[in-house]
């Protein structure tokens, strides 16, 4: 079991790309969401595949349990998917001691880039990259569960233009 | 991706007593229980533990993938259980070609005891043992599921007894 501490804002302009250290294809959907748990299925580069599955209401923390599984399993669980498939790609960044992930969305929500940064314990305070938007952190309209899961709501994609 | 087809049928006296094979402890809850899917999370003699989920409403044929978790995962999950935890001693026996499957419930459903038979195809015909007593294929009052969630039902275990 692991605890997931972040922050999560949005992106103002492309200045993140000149550091990016890794780029990965991502495309997942949930079997399961609720309130107060979830199971997500996601694959990577069309390769490798993970099972997620969290409980837990907090905002910053919740319990979280992931096992790899087979790529074959994951597309067939995604056609039993809870609302929207996203697909979209992550880069990592590198700032000031800490790991960015930055999501460019596709599809229904191109236009949307949320960066997000992890945390070991809520006492850590990592720098804030000039490139940061508005920060999201407990927006649950931005959470991946929410994404996949609401109607499509594009004042979420053209809230990152200004 | 496997598919599940099985019968169902109490068990009307301790005549499989004499044929067993092997003997298992289960502890099972469901952390998802909807009508179309679900996930449950099972320990096996306190050791070894899965997780498997499950797709479909049809009465014989689901959708089942299921995979191996670290036990400590397993119990920790167990805690969001949606509904009852499920404790029983699962034991098989060999009669004719088919293994069965004989469920000995404790706890709240102390008294019900469940045998299973699982087919290769919808066109297998396992000869039925002379212990069975009625069969409860496609009852939903007698899925894991249902007794995982449901109310607690007195007159299931009490059926057995005629």
């Amino acid at each position: 079991m692991a605890k997931e501490i972040e922050r999560k804002f949005l992106v103002r302009n492309d200045g993140w790309k000149a550091g990016v250290t890794s780029r990965t294809r991502i495309r997942q959907a949930y079997v399961t969401a609720e309130p107060d748990r979830s199971v997500r299925i996601r694959t990577r580069n069309d390769e490798t595949a993970q099972l997620t599955i969290k409980f837990g209401t907090g905002l910053l923390t919740r319990d979280e349990f992931e096992y790899d599984i087979p790529h074959e399993d994951a597309l067939e669980m995604i056609e039993f998917a809870t609302g929207n498939v996203i697909e979209k790609t992550r880069y990592t960044v590198d700032f000031k001691g800490f790991t960015w992930e930055i999501d460019v969305f596709e599809g229904a929500y191109r236009g949307l880039v949320i960066a997000e940064v992890e945390m070991a314990s809520e006492e850590d305070e990592p720098l804030l990259p000039a490139w940061l938007g508005q920060e999201v952190t407990g927006d649950k309209r931005y959470s991946n569960q929410a994404l996949a899961t609401q109607r499509l709501r594009p004042e979420l994609v053209h809230a990152i233009s200004h």
